[in-house]
């Protein structure tokens, strides 16, 4: 039996990091620059307790590209690196400098002053766009400068320099495939997408600014302009700061910075800010959602230490709120798994957690400390709210207290107000609360109107997964609360309260009104009802059961209802008032004119629920014309 | 100056692997049945040039796992490995084996046999679900068997070993955080998505198989179980055989394979077969397509010899072939590159190119070959046609010729053939083409009767990207060709032949008649205009000009159209015939009676263009039951 060491090629590795290790050439820069915003805060660090006697000043990084030489240069202030350094850091690929440098001060606060990065793995990602890579670094020890060069091959030179500045340049040679990278127009979308809000100011090329004019300029004098560096970083973005140091202005500007193309104010942000059991840190804004869904989701940024990493958050925040906008910085956050696993993390699960129980928090704060503004923005973060509710338990209790009911007059319920105030007039004989919708004020206005002349309140509950969301309102009220659109029933019957009217027509009148009505209409289609209404309610109504009805809808919008719903025919009932006065009249006429009468009355009523359509439409409108000639 | 060779250092490189390699868990098992695959399609291609005087059999890959002692199994009867093949292959990490082999037997077919794989790679992604790997295996050739272990790390032991059979056995000691790879469920799972066609028949487990009943069989016997292999996969998908080889039912069967859960046949299927100069093999299906396209998208299936790879072809196929379904197997894809990449690689363009060429020969050919056919399958391929016109210049080009124009009649035109039909009617005074079209039978019904009452054709153009194209068709064209909308102009200026009817009214009548059209409507959305047109076309007529619809509904489905036009207010003509004798009529009444004339007639003019809603619908079906009392 043997045993041995398992061996790694070298030879093929480098091409494993090449190929596989990052997925984007790209990247190359945000690991680049991240390494030299560690290189500047380690040194900061090792100032701040004393283990450095150097002048620090105000250091920063820079980029420059020389399109002739096809170099890219990364520039750093930073610690700098001994030759020994550079042997031990660079040459031993896959040495985490800054897992070491974090074991050693970890009694310090280094931890805080956002030192990460894992160097040795992160500078190879150079070779992906550079067949040569130079380091020139300096240490702030007394120690040469070392000048380090590689092809891209596992040999390397390394050799004194007779450099003075502190700090590290790093050379890219860049080949020819990758030369897109030398573009200033390439470098600015790279830095302004990974880099916008890192700690260090990085300068890339400069630009003019305007002095302001002297006290004694002259009418006509023109400002003076002067070329200052071109800092294309925040180094203090917003989430960085205390809410405290905040004020409105402030956030909102910040959410401009991160949405430059978004010219609509956010409704509100949330400012995240944890370090235990995890760390994170964030603000989170309610965007005024249009109607396309879909467009709008996925822009929050995933940021580690204020290093971008990606904008898909799926699985770290929870789905409904994937709609919101902003920004979450965590170290926490495993990267380069797959959904599966971080939906089984630990720190994730208590991290979405943690956003959902900071949102529901804020809305309810929002509710109680101004209501009316709160009321005015409902109809823009609905969906979010009850999207949550529908998904989220947790969140269905916290909400249920500031969950809005608008009335088709935009008056504006909590259910429990809405129960307190409809208690009384929408209770039915079976003691259940009959809550009356809408799901849109035009299409519905003929059956709004006849609810609202019997006194009911009429709500107006028009989001895409509304009836989702009330399927669960009743189930969790036990069966005692029902919601019912006001186009399920003839007005009187909405909610039954076991009153009956007595009709004007004798059964055998009945009969024949039933028969006429019913060589009129399409049988699978329509089912004919005789009702005893009121003789000033409209002659016919056509309705459309709840039941069936929501679990079409149901169906439509993703799932729930029953098997099989979504694709049963559309089914009416035609109740026909037989105390209207229109119903003697037709059964006194002969059958021409019954027939007339009959049609155009029937005409009448599908119009009112948008269903007189083609050319039964035209139909109706040529005999219409010539009734009023 | 020193030179030296950069260290890689394996404690370091080992959780790299784990982390960084590959984003999920779960391709272990693809990665390891890969190289099972690998090493019985070597023994095979050995044997068949004669390298190898071994009885091959019909080897297959077996899978077994061990929930009580926590163990996962993945057998072959392949080539095997001695001990010092093992030294090679498996502890010099990064070693591709099979590029070794693919070098030495490189004038063979040895590339035909599907020999890929990066063994010491894949091999080591089992370190990602397992604390402890053994190997134990036995080459072709006279030596004797080795037993391969390690716990992770980089230690590892090696022995020999009294195993007989040819082949490998990789055991996994799964770990305890992902036992879920010991579950038949999960094991199915994974086996179905990524070797569901691998060409090395691949068992798990048994089942029952009842024989057939004997022909001397009593009337009550049933038939005799007997266990047998349970084979998961089909090692000779559709995609590998030639064109030739299949019939249409088979090509059918293959789409249920694919889909299982897929109902409907699919319209047709193209068969992809190139090797020069790329290697690509597939079937692509034209599926129906139902209205919600987006859930339809990214079903196309990507493999590499047979290996399942990703069902994301997202710059690989066009996009609007995306919509397609089916299978794409090709070894020149760059894996795990960002889509700006693989739009600048050259093999991928030339790919999509093909694919792109593929499908329009073959839309050409269904077209000669079967015209009734294809005009009953356009209403479910159109989008893509259309979809495609709109994308791709190339594809435009092909297209015109099978692109089809159906009528609201249901006959279908090429553009040529339309052209031809339509000239000497439908050719205005500028002598530009006018082709006529409606959006929606219902809605558009009084207005394509009237249109058709001239002997005018009217088109269906129904899909959703349809302004899009026929902007692009129109300018194609010259601007010698006009799309007009049934309801853009009153019917006598729909085509502009330049012809006047002379007006019943003087001008001192036509000036009290406009006055009193004008005060019953809002002037911001309705302009009143007076036309001299037959007596008898409608009395009122709402029209909306094509080109500020048409730039409305542009911008409303992704762009084009001109910036800012999706949000003017929806403005209308109203047409006031002034030859109706309804004019004459309201011309000669009192006030009151002229305001409910006015008021009936607009709101009939406003049903039929589906503007007639809310309170005013309302209203309108009250009066007019008053008008049938």
């Amino acid at each position: 039996m043997a045993t041995g060491n398992i061996n790694v090629s070298v030879e093929n590795i480098f091409p494993l990091i090449k190929k596989f290790l990052y997925s984007d050439h790209e990247i190359f820069l945000r690991e680049l620059i991240s390494n030299a915003t560690d290189a500047t805060l380690k040194l900061k660090h090792l100032a701040r307790i004393g283990e450095a006697n150097v002048e620090i000043g105000k250091p920063i990084i820079e980029i420059k590209a020389n399109k002739e030489q096809k170099t890219l240069h990364i520039i750093d202030q930073g610690i700098g690196m001994t030759k020994d350094e550079v042997e031990k850091y660079i040459n031993e690929v896959a040495f985490s400098g800054a897992e070491e440098f974090l074991d050693k001060y970890k009694d310090s606060d280094a931890k805080d002053s956002g030192i990460i990065g894992h160097f040795g793995l992160g500078f190879y990602s150079a070779f992906m766009v550079a067949n040569k890579v130079e380091i020139f670094t300096k240490s702030w020890k007394d120690e040469p400068a070392a000048h380090w060069t590689c092809e891209g091959t596992t040999e390397f030179t390394l050799e004194s320099h007779d450099r003075t500045e502190r700090g590290t340049e790093i050379v890219l040679h860049i080949n020819d495939e990758d030369k897109e990278f030398l573009e200033d127009n390439r470098i600015n979308e790279l830095l302004n997408k990974y880099n916008k809000f890192m700690p260090v100011p990085i300068k890339f090329g400069t630009k003019e600014k305007e002095l302001p004019l002297p006290e004694d300029a002259k009418e006509d004098e023109k400002p003076k302009k002067v070329t200052v560096d071109h800092i294309i970083n925040n180094p203090n973005p917003a989430w960085t700061k205390q809410p405290t140091d905040l004020n409105e202005d402030e956030y909102n500007s910040f959410y401009r910075e991160l949405y430059p193309m978004q010219f609509e104010e956010p409704l509100f942000h949330i400012h995240l800010n944890v370090d235990y059991p995890f760390n994170l840190t964030g603000i989170l804004y309610f965007p005024k959602l249009t109607q396309d869904l879909s467009v709008q989701k996925d822009k929050i940024q995933l940021y580690q230490n204020q290093v971008f990493v990606t904008d898909n958050v799926e699985g770290i925040v929870p789905e409904f709120l994937t709609m919101l906008r902003g920004v979450i910085d965590s170290p926490d956050i495993p990267l380069n798994v797959s959904r599966s696993y971080l939906q089984a993390d630990g720190a994730v699960k208590k991290i979405s957690n943690y956003i959902t129980k900071k949102v529901a928090d804020k809305l309810k704060s929002l509710f109680k400390n101004n209501r009316e503004d709160f009321e005015k923005k409902w109809n823009d973060i609905k969906v979010v709210i009850e999207y949550g509710m529908l998904t989220d338990d947790k969140f269905f209790e916290k909400a249920e207290k500031f969950n809005l009911f608008p009335s088709v007059d935009q008056a504006y319920y909590t259910f429990e107000e809405l129960e307190a105030k409809i208690k009384e007039n929408q209770t039915d004989k079976d003691d259940k609360l009959i809550i009356l919708y809408a799901s849109n004020k035009e299409e519905q206005h003929s059956y709004i109107e006849a609810a609202k002349d019997k006194g009911y309140e009429v709500m107006l509950l028009d989001s895409p997964i509304v009836s989702h969301l009330i399927q669960k309102i009743e189930g969790n009220k036990e069966q005692k609360v029902s919601f019912v659109r006001v186009d399920a029933e003839q007005v009187d019957k909405l909610i039954d309260k076991g009153e009956e009217t007595t009709s004007k027509l004798n059964d055998d009148e009945k009969e024949k009104l039933k028969t006429a009505f019913e060589t009129h209409v399409t049988k699978e289609k329509y089912t004919v009802q005789l009702e005893a209404m009121d003789s000033k309610a409209a002659p016919i109504t056509i309705t459309e059961p709840e039941f069936m009805r929501r679990m079409k809808e149901m169906q439509k919008t993703g799932g729930g209802g029953m098997f099989g719903m979504g694709n049963m025919p559309e089914m009416y009932n035609l109740v026909v008032n037989t105390n209207h006065e229109l119903m003697s009249d037709i059964l006194q006429k002969n059958e021409d004119e019954q027939a007339n009468l009959i049609n155009q009355s029937l005409d009448l009523a599908l119009l009112s629920k948008n269903l007189l359509r083609g050319e039964a439409l035209t139909k109706f409108v040529k005999r219409s014309y010539e009734m009023i000639k």
